[in-house]
């Protein structure tokens, strides 16, 4: 037997970031103003980004350089280990080989800070004094309250309600990092309060708690906003797992056949996929990347794309991608962060011109897949990383099946030590599939015409 | 700055453990036979252990070899890192080095799977059926149920009361494992049912809590007895963690002149210190080894060194030991895994022979210090190490005062995701410092003989 974990000398950290506009046939249709509808420019973001970013946002630049400051962060938890599931393979036994990179060994327990700490650093370069963002499950506020007390800014976070009271212990993790937290749909914002006197038992939506951190953003000029993902300047960030990923499998003597990453606005994905299909955009190689979003907020496979918000109110900017409508309600599952209406932009285009796959997968099987994979592996997943494992354990059964000894690789996006009451959900039989009525999709869409903004 | 994580190979990993009674200058007095009061042979031992464990538990060889069956169970999680704490070192500016063994990456988030595995896989190997065991915080529970689903035996967790309604997420990745877990005392023991007729509000100790699993297993057969910490063969397994620290700290450079670990039982603060204690009884090395206890429970600041039982009710044999006495019942601190009465045969040995240290630590310093340390390294650790870290950040202050630049090692024995709920007391105002008045103390073991039996 080969060794189990690979571990990456920190010396051989990636020092840039892979910016996969570079190489894309089609390059992503521009944001578009919220009330002029005409193509935004730097100064329209600059009440809510730092100039950095913004520039990271709009560059065609292939490679970007990782500031110093930044990598020092990253080295706290980076490289993560990527790790052969050999337990997972035996319970399978299937001829596939199966890799994990494994994120859940960073400050918050998933991929989230790779962003993070970027975020905060360029912001803090800036004098930004305090940073508003949204969570659902918690991953992100939590890797962002980590990133903000590293250097020296305030954050406050408005978290999805329903998770708020589902996942006490990440709430008190965030408060440890010093930050403020507040459920979602508050009082403390005018998005809140429409919202609350239209529905006061409102549980919340990614959608909805964006809208609640930008209307704070905007109206403090010290103030900023960041997001988790979605953004091309977060999916850029992120790519240094996959970087890692591929020197890793490297070392093992391997090389994909398939690139498997749960996908809620896309950045977890975008992390583990983009430097992987450089090669097939660049060198001609054949790698499946397959994103795996929940049957319950099924953007790629059952949204459209067309120009949608990024929120609920209608703040942001206007977005090419597929959406399933920024209104639409997502059911109470226990990916929280897969519980997001759109898909990243750049994200969307690859699916749009066929270059990556998506595949949806309902709640109740991923957490078997999870539990499996906690048996066998020992780790317990986090609930979105769940669908990534029941989309590998699907491609290791057509393995068997073909007999062909496929490579698949796969991102571990962050451990479910905070999910734990989903898991006692799961094994008390109070979980639920949710199989959404092609009226409830069409409808929450209805009056949004293909590319056209609303 | 030279690199923060010191990863060893897995195929460099110690293919033995150290047993520390070959080379301790006083051999450990004979655990005592509760009825008779004479020296307990191997026989006495059988309805509780497998004959293997038994050995090990008499063993005098120094170098015992790990079966290929546990190293390979291992290499899930092990060689764990070795961390330099650059940032703790930057925020105290002391001219301390100081590094920490994360044990936290285990399956259960602890350094308990380092026995749990090898107690399973012995158990297995003689045709035991069902495991009972007693646990704390939960980690040692956590462990041992990951083991026994590995090994394919059934296992029953008795948990402290206390812990079992602080700590649901413990319960619950228990059950994810496989595992039955009761509150404890409980209905289903002579002994639980008679700790709940004198109080039925008792809140449970480990002490307790082994009476049952004990009484459990002895009625049955083919049910065995795990015990997580103070036995001989327990700290034995632990020793992979020092070796490992060894040689990590020669990658970097480096050698220790102060180790440090929290004390519970022992076999935490064995795991790390012993092999770096041989170097002290056989090379002639002069490093400080410190214990670090709770004040609530300060068996080796403040108890007395005589043969007391393991046990609350009596059922084990005595073991010559610092104890508290075997009814003391520690207040309900955090840091469940340290609220045990007695102290290993083999920690309890060194001490009274002036071969290691002792420090007792009041529990609310000991958040503010793991605050410190997870703001400043980006690991949020478990009560019981914050113990440790209390002390470290002490001899560091030393370091400053004195201007020396002492190497300082410690066991960072586990995360703390699943103790947010204590964090979030510490941050309420709501957790207490215990001075223990001294009545409290030798009132409880009133009437024991020095180094007799009671």
């Amino acid at each position: 037997m080969s060794i189990k974990k690979i571990f990456l000398d920190e010396r051989e950290m990636p020092s840039t970031w892979y910016n996969i506009v570079a190489d894309m046939p089609n390059k992503p249709l521009p944001p578009l103003h919220p009330g002029t509808k005409q193509p935004v420019g730097p100064e329209d973001l600059l009440p809510l980004f730092p100039m950095a970013l913004i520039q990271q946002e709009v560059s065609m630049e292939r490679d970007i350089q990782i500031p110093e400051p930044v990598m020092d962060a990253y080295r706290v938890y980076r490289p993560t280990p990527l790790v052969r599931a050999y337990g997972l393979e035996k319970a399978l036994d299937t001829p596939a080989r199966i890799y994990y990179k494994y994120e859940g060994v960073s400050p918050s327990g998933s991929h989230k800070p790779n962003t993070a700490i970027a975020q905060a650093y360029y912001n803090s370069l800036e004098g930004v004094k305090k940073i508003t963002t949204e969570t659902g499950a918690g991953q992100w506020g939590t890797a962002l309250s980590y990133a903000c007390q590293l250097f020296g800014i305030e954050c406050e976070v408005y978290m999805v309600k329903v998770s708020y009271n589902q996942k006490p212990y990440r709430r008190h993790i965030m408060n440890l990092f010093g930050s403020q937290v507040f459920a979602s749909p508050s009082d403390r914002t005018h998005a809140g309060r429409t919202i609350l006197q239209r529905d006061p038992s409102n549980q919340g939506s990614l959608g909805i708690a964006i809208s609640e951190a930008v209307e704070m953003a905007a109206a403090d000029p010290s103030t900023k906003y960041a997001l988790g993902s979605v953004l091309n300047h977060v999916l850029l960030h992120q790519t240094i797992i996959g970087q890692e990923a591929k020197k890793q499998l490297e070392m093992a003597g391997d090389y994909p056949d398939i690139v498997i990453a749960p996908l809620g606005g896309g950045s977890n994905f975008a992390g583990l996929a983009f430097p992987f299909l450089k090669d097939n955009l660049t060198e001609g190689k054949n790698i499946r990347c397959i994103a795996v979003e929940p049957a319950s907020c099924p953007k790629l496979t059952r949204g459209e794309f067309k120009y949608d918000f990024g929120d609920t109110m209608g703040l942001t900017p206007l977005l090419p991608m597929f959406t399933l409508g920024h209104d639409f309600m997502p059911p109470d599952i226990h990916a929280g962060g897969l519980r997001y209406h759109g898909a990243s932009v750049l994200c969307s285009q690859l699916l749009k011109d066929g270059l990556i796959e998506a595949q949806a997968k309902q709640q109740i099987p991923c957490f078997e897949a999870g539990v499996l994979f906690a048996k066998t592996e020992g780790i317990v997943p986090a609930p979105e990383a769940n669908h990534a494992i029941a989309q590998v354990i699907e491609e290791a059964h057509k393995a068997k099946e073909s007999g062909e000894s496929k490579t698949i690789l796969f991102n571990l996006c962050g451990h479910g030590h905070f999910d734990m009451t989903a898991y006692q959900d799961y094994f008390a039989g109070k979980l639920h599939n949710h199989e959404l009525a092609q009226e409830v999709i069409t409808g929450s869409i209805a009056g949004i015409q293909n590319l056209q903004p609303v």
